[in-house]
């Protein structure tokens, strides 16, 4: 996704997911599409960046903590959590964080 | 910079820094990595992670909000983030916010 979220006013939550990959692809690609459009129903949601180079990081935007707690459990996302610990990710660090004040250009 | 930062133990912050480039360098590579190794010496600076395809994400670890305001307010910096808006960033959107909980894999 390469746009810049439309995120409402803070206070809200962002979700720092930083990773580093394995090479190949492994069905990735495919399942981290699904999970963005996944992500985009759940409740809470307001938005999602994402950049990869060595390193991925993808900001998601959340309303609340609730709303993350939500989606850590989804189902669906919970089968894809597991894949990315057993093949995709070497390493990964999540944050999460209160977004108190933004400002943009 | 292609690791994963070493944070300690939150609550600590995040700069979330999300921007869209001009195609074209324009000094703008060796002004970033300047940059970086300044933000580096900064107190109270923790960390920083960065990807960049059509959306350019970085964001930086600090102390404290103290620690924030202090490098937006450094000299150099603030030549840099002049250049960014007259020169290099079709537009950008900063987010500040306080990493309440953390883990990784």
């Amino acid at each position: 996704m390469s746009i810049i979220s439309e995120t409402p006013k803070p206070p809200y939550y962002a979700v720092i997911f930083t990773s580093i990959k394995i090479d190949q692809d492994k069905g990735y690609d495919k399942i981290s599409k699904r999970m963005v459009e996944l992500a985009a129903y759940s409740e809470g949601f307001l938005g999602i960046e994402s950049a990869r180079e060595d390193l991925g990081i993808t900001v998601s935007y959340w309303k609340d903590e609730k709303s993350i707690i939500k989606w850590k459990a989804n189902f669906e996302h919970q089968k894809a959590q597991k894949l990315g610990k057993e093949i995709w990710y070497k390493k990964y660090k999540i944050r999460i964080s209160k977004v108190e004040r933004d400002y943009e250009f």
